[in-house]
Formats: C-alpha cells, sequence, structure tokens
C-alpha cells in the first residue's frame, strides 16, 4: 500500500475550494476577454535550448527538466556532460509568449493583444506559501517596431475591471515610470551603470531603514553627496492621492532631463486616459518608489496591492518594456503585460479568511424516496438541465433526511421533493437551503422559478458562477 | 539567434483555432457541470512512487519524469541505479484519480461525482496525429463500497448531451458489458484464464479477418471447437439498432449463466433509463464485439462514434471498474467514467474540415479616426463591456479601410464608426460584417442592440461562445 500524496509545493483543493478558485479563474478570463484579449495556450513544456535563452541566473536553476523514460536511460548513461534535457517545464509564461510570438509572426495581427491563464513550474524550496506548480494569468499587448504609450494606459483599466469583478476589498493600482526614474537620475549626475545599483538600494527602504540605506549610498562604491541622497529620498516617498494629486505631484517635481520628461509625459497621458476610461481615481496612484524589473522593464510599471492587507504585497504587476524576443527574431516587439499569480493570491486570501467557501456548482438535487419514482427523477432532472440549471438526481432511495443533509454540506441550494402528496397534486415542493423556506410549484413551471430565484440570488451578489 | 519552435507532438494553436479549441471545452464543461459533477484539478506531476505503482509495462516506458536542475545533476552523477527521479508527469486522469479520492477520502461525500479537464503526458513516438502532451475531458462517479448500475445509465446521457451540443454530427454510443461477455464464454467451456486471450483474438476481426481469426483459434494454444468458435464469432456480431432492437437482441441470445445473466440485467435497466432520461434511441446501440480496457473494465463499457466518420474511431470511451484505488486504501472504490481526448479530436474533427474557423471572441471593435475621438472612444468601449460585450479599442488612428480588413480577417462582427456627421447627430455607425449590414443607432441604445443581434445569430447556432 502506497500512501497517497502529493508532492510538496502544490496548491490541490477540495471541490468547494476548487468550484472558488474556478469562479476566480472565470471572472478573470471574462474580464481579459472584455477588453478585446484573445486566448493562448503554449505546451508545458519547450525546448530546453529554447527556453533557457539566459545563460546561468536564479531562474536556470530553479528550471524543471522533463525526459521520457528511455531518454532518461541515456541522460544517466551519459553522465551530465551531455548537456541539459531536451524539455524544460515554462517557468513563467512571458518566454513562452515571446517564442509564440516569433513563431506566429507572420500569421498574427499587431499590436497583438493576447491573454493566458496556464501553470508554469518553478523549483523552489519547499517552504510554506510557496508553490514549484501555480498559476499565472497574464494579458499582454505586442506592437511591431513600435506600441503607443496609450496601450500603458489600458493596462490598469483592465486591472480596475478585474479586481472590481473579483470583489475581494478596496485596492490601489499603483504606478512609476522607468523613464521618469532613469531621467531624474541623470538629473542628479548618476550615471548610467550606477543607476540600478543605486536603485537597489534605495528600493530597501522599508527593509533597512533609511538610515542604513543613506549609509550605504554615502559610502564606499557609491559615494553620493547628502544633497543628492535627499533628493533620491525624497523623489522615492512621492505619492499620490487622487487624480489632481497625482498630476500636481508631477508637475512639482520640477523640469528634468529629455528621459525624465518624456517619462513625466507618458505618465499624464496615462492619468488623462484613466479619467476617460471611467476609473475610479481612487483606485490609482503614483508611488514613485516601485522598482519592479530593473533589468527587464524600460517604460510603465504597476504594482496592486489591497488597501486593508498590505502585508499581501503585490497581486498584480507588469509593466513596459522595449523587446519581447530578441532571442528569437530580429523584428522589434515592444510590449505592455501584467500578471496575476493567482495560486498565491488564492491561497493568501484563503489564510487572511477574505474568501467564504463556495456554493456548489450544483444548483439542484432532486430528490428520491423509492424506485417507483425514478423515472419521473430523471425525466424532471433533464428537463432542469435543458434550461440551464445544474442538477444531481439522486440515484438510489435514502431517507430524506439523510439527502437534505447531504445537499447542506454539499452546499446545494435547491432540494426538490416528490412524496406521494406532490405527486397527486403535479406539483414538486422546493426546500430553497439558502432562505430557508419551502415552497410547492407546478413541474412544468419548476425551470423557471428556480432559474429566477438563481439570478436574484446572484444579483444581491450572494455568491454563484 | 534561436530558432522559435515548439517540441514535436504537442499542438499549438492560433488565436482563432484556440477560441474554437476553447468553445469545446467550455461546452463540455457546462455539460458535465449540467449533471452535477464537480471540478478537480490535480498537479501536472506526482510524486513517481506514487504514480507509477504498477510495474513495467508500456504506460510506464512513455512516463515523462521530471526534475529541478539541482537534482537532475544528482540524478547524472549517481548514475541509472539510484532509482526513479522524484517526480513524474501525469500519463492519464485516472491515477490521479485514485490517489485524490484514496487521499480526500474522509472529506468527499459518497457517490462522489467529479469532473477534471486537464492535459496529460506520454512519451509517444512523433508521428502525425499522435499527442506527447493532450487534453482529456473525463467524468467519473466513486463509490463507497458499493455503486449502483443505475449510474452506469447516467454516464450515456452525459455523453449523449456533451455530443449534442458540440455539434460535430450524428454519433453513436455503442455499449457492450463485461459480465455478458465473460458469461458467454463461461457457458462455452472457456475457463476464466483463456477468456482474455480469446477476447484479444476475437477483437482483430476487422484487422485479420475472419478466417485468419478462426485459424488461430481453432489452433494450438486455444484450441476451440468450431461449433463453439461460430458462436463467438456470431456473438460479437450482435450489433442494435434502436431501443427495442436492443432488448429484442439481447433477448436472443438465450439464457446463460448467473454471471451472463447479472451482464443482461444491467444493460435492461442501462436501456430502460435513458429511455426515461430521454436519450434518443438512434443514439444509442448495443455492440456485444467491444472488448475495451480488458484488463480494467468490470461492468458496462462504452465507446462513441461518428456515424459519418467511423475512421476517427472512439472519441469517448470509458466503462465501470470494481476498484479505484486498491494502491493507496483498503477501502473498496467502484466506479464508472469515461474520457474524451479532446485535443486528438480536435486535430481530427480539424483535418476532417468538420471544424469551421471561430469567429473571433472579440464583438466589437472601435474604429478610430483622429486623436480628438480617442477619449470617447475610450468612454463608449467601456460602456459597451459593462454590457457584457467583448470589445477592443482602435487606441491609434488609421484609414477606416485599414480597421475594416483588421476587423474582418480577425472574425470581429461589429464595427463601430464615428464620424463627425455621426458625432454632430449623437449617433454611430455600426457595420455588422456577418450580415454585411450597416446601420445608425443612438449611443445610450448602442450596447443592447449590439447584444440583441449577438443573441439572435447564436440562436441560429451561428456560432460564438
Amino acid at each position: 500500500m502506497i500512501k497517497p500524496r502529493t508532492p510538496p509545493g502544490v496548491m490541490e483543493l477540495l471541490p468547494r475550494d476548487q468550484i472558488a478558485f474556478q469562479r476566480m479563474l472565470d471572472t478573470i478570463r471574462r474580464i481579459f476577454e472584455g477588453f478585446g484579449f484573445l486566448p493562448v495556450e503554449t505546451p508545458v513544456f519547450e525546448l530546453s535550448e529554447v527556453l533557457l535563452t539566459k545563460s546561468g541566473g536564479e531562474t536556470e536553476r530553479q528550471v524543471y527538466f522533463a525526459q521520457s523514460t528511455g531518454a532518461l536511460g541515456k541522460l544517466a548513461e551519459s553522465g551530465a556532460s551531455e548537456g541539459l534535457p531536451e524539455l524544460a517545464l515554462r517557468f513563467d509564461l512571458t518566454v513562452p509568449l515571446a517564442r509564440y510570438v516569433a513563431e506566429h509572426e507572420h500569421e498574427l495581427a499587431f499590436p497583438f493583444r493576447r491573454y493566458q491563464m496556464q501553470r508554469v513550474y518553478r523549483g523552489e524550496r519547499a517552504q510554506r506559501g510557496r508553490f514549484r506548480e501555480f498559476y499565472q494569468c497574464d494579458i499582454d499587448v505586442i506592437g511591431k517596431d513600435a506600441l503607443s504609450p496609450r496601450h500603458d494606459a489600458e493596462v490598469p483599466a483592465v486591472i480596475h475591471a478585474v479586481f472590481d469583478a473579483l470583489d475581494i476589498g478596496d485596492f490601489t493600482i499603483q504606478f512609476n515610470h522607468r523613464k521618469l526614474l532613469r531621467g531624474y537620475f541623470e538629473g542628479q549626475g548618476i550615471a548610467a551603470e550606477a543607476q540600478v545599483p543605486v536603485l537597489r538600494e534605495v528600493d530597501k527602504l522599508d527593509k533597512r531603514g533609511e538610515e542604513a540605506v543613506r549609509a550605504t549610498l554615502a559610502g564606499e562604491g557609491f559615494g553620493l553627496a547628502s544633497g543628492v541622497i535627499d533628493r533620491l529620498m525624497a523623489f522615492s516617498r512621492v505619492r499620490s492621492t487622487g487624480h489632481d494629486d497625482a498630476l500636481a505631484k508631477l508637475d512639482a517635481l520640477g523640469a528634468g532631463t529629455p528621459l525624465f520628461e518624456e517619462g513625466r509625459a507618458e505618465l499624464r497621458e496615462v492619468l488623462h486616459r484613466l479619467r476617460a476610461l471611467g476609473v475610479p481615481e481612487s483606485r490609482y496612484a503614483i508611488n514613485l518608489s516601485i522598482a519592479r524589473g530593473l533589468d527587464y522593464y524600460t517604460g510603465i510599471v504597476y504594482e496592486t496591492t489591497l488597501d486593508a492587507h498590505p502585508g499581501i504585497g503585490s497581486i498584480c504587476s507588469g509593466g513596459r518594456y522595449d523587446n519581447l524576443a530578441s532571442h528569437y527574431t530580429k523584428s522589434k516587439l515592444p510590449g505592455v503585460g501584467i500578471s496575476i499569480g493567482l495560486t498565491r493570491l488564492f491561497w493568501q486570501l484563503r489564510e487572511a479568511g477574505l474568501i467564504e467557501t463556495a456554493d456548489s456548482s450544483v444548483d439542484v438535487l432532486v430528490t428520491l424516496f423509492d424506485d417507483a419514482g425514478l423515472d419521473h427523477a430523471l425525466g424532471l432532472s433533464q428537463q432542469l438541465r435543458a434550461a440551464g440549471l445544474n442538477v444531481e438526481t439522486q440515484l438510489e432511495p435514502r431517507k430524506l433526511g439523510k439527502q437534505m443533509q447531504y445537499a447542506d454540506r454539499a452546499g446545494i441550494r435547491f432540494v426538490v421533493i416528490r412524496g406521494d402528496d406532490e405527486a397527486a397534486k403535479g406539483v414538486v415542493a422546493v426546500k430553497d437551503l439558502r432562505r430557508g423556506e419551502q415552497f410547492e410549484v407546478a413541474d412544468a413551471d419548476l425551470a423557471r422559478t428556480l432559474l429566477v430565484e438563481r439570478e436574484q440570488w446572484r444579483a444581491l451578489g450572494k455568491g454563484g458562477g
């Protein structure tokens, strides 16, 4: 006998949690499609030489390789010198997107808007809340040669729509801009090659505290003047509250280098278009401390935080990049995108008690008293299904109490009962376990009645898929 | 520069094919949920010692193993003698289900009805139409200790609803019964241990022809009398056409052993309940030649074929088994289930020209003439999205002809145009690329008008998600 268990670092859910998770996936997909993003799915594994174009680095150490049994034997015989196994599991959805767009470049229309919601794999150290397999839900807009900064404004509108629909509490989409940042550093006389190391230090403000960071920036290696350090600190503390305040704070930064002005103009355009898109101003803010993806992003960067749960960190991040697929094609493919790490988010929300147990995906349990009633129960169930309801039929007679208890525990809302009295009258009794009510309805009216009830319940925001 | 390409044996789709595929997945899921099946997802990899409980065999040779980079180095150093890598990719959804049910046995309600639609992995030889990664869409009902044969009748009702909804042509669900088969063999004096080898030979009738099979069964090793062979041949040729014919053909088999009678009674019950479930009798038939899963199934077995495309083979198969998880638990867990190999089916349907290019998931393109119109276009797009339409906004002005051409190629149905004339009148012009019509509508009525059009189009069965 083998103990049944999953490997460490995966999240496997019982059905009611899986239903809650699936509803979040469905909601995200609905919003992504609403904004005109097209679905893409890629294989879980890529050719290693295609996936691992960058040498070394943390990411590569975390890669999972895959081998079929035959190839594995050969590998073991030959030792490691033979190089990497043929296949590697994707560790994000960005590299597969780059490969996909480069491979299908001449079959796609640009700007290419795609969403992808699949699992990715990282050989993380096993640890609570760290996942080796997790969902990412990504959108990206990829241009050919160029991509207007206007797309940068649509992305936070998507973020807003997603988290508004997920209904997990107030949130703020924060942005910064790499050109603004680099331009400001330039203006302070910090050379291009020193900018990233300085930013890394400034990024540690929260963790190390201001005194420690100041000491490092003033010390050997950086040697920044204290006036410069003052201004960097002040810059990185800039946060806006509201639309006009964001514009005012941008104005208050004073004149800067051409790069700085380019970044500021793009941020102003984003703010302007967010208003046209009707995104509430309480939902977005400028935060000039955001330093995400230093090696990768070249324009706007986004982070999203839950107002009541800052400790969860960013629940949706991304930004603008200059060239998606330089390893695969000579075409220049600039883009902008975001990613939601849904497995980790779901886990954190559950830990924080922010996810209620979902109702069942089953709307109706059609009960059964005795074998003679089975054919009627089967026919009635099919009628309800044809109307769009999810129905489980009790196929073997059990005591009504048992059947009720089962429906209640399973989170099934409606229990349909047809005893001798009801059968004689041509009606069924319906027990509504959510409202705690019972009513009688004619067979022919049952489907419509339950559908109306279900819609009303959903309109009240009381769950349901 | 690395050539961007996928590994052999995977199916990666361009967006419009992906939309068609996604619609099939959505339809299958809707039907599975309609019959009260609950969603389960399992990790792509399992611990090797948990997944590979059976020794040797074709399946194990096809397994993909996974290793993170660090572990792989160790494996290569130590050679093959160290045993298998820690992780193996699932090769079907049945073994993960067995592990899941055994692991969560005390948290699940039985009969446990689950659906699972995920990809599985097999190290097949690379060959046209053979996939190393493919979707399976499974349902199973798992009982504890016992499971009524009534569940065997609900399963073909699900198959019927799925393929009716997928609308890929007429199909027939065929069934046979292992007890009927084994009971009949018993009655012919064929010993238990000879039954499977004899069945394997009978199963080759189509491939080898009757004469060759007769010769084998009469020859050394089997040594069956020619009268017995005659009856086996006649038995395996039994096919029914229609409900009453199925019952009559079962009657005509004559009296048999207790096992035979048990199988016949169960088939009769299935036929009876299928009628109560309203499944059209042209959709199901008895076919006593079906010998699927000899080592695994113990009761009813199902195959489904497209009437006009028998060459595609079974598009949905399954059956009843006695004990799902004997490797993981002492509990007896009988079940019944089916599987649809959707990747292969989609590929075959496309090869046979049975899948039309899908319309885009995007319903509406909001066009743009000049920068001054952008804010209005953004606001209008958000209004349409709030009403449930999928909308792409043209963010940079282009010639109208280019925007039209883009919408047409992308399969977007509605193009919304707002030139100076329309703006002055407070209307927009809508070009309906499906109907080839153009009309004007007030801004405020646009969403409702397009929704109604979309619903009418769908009601005509003209595609759409």
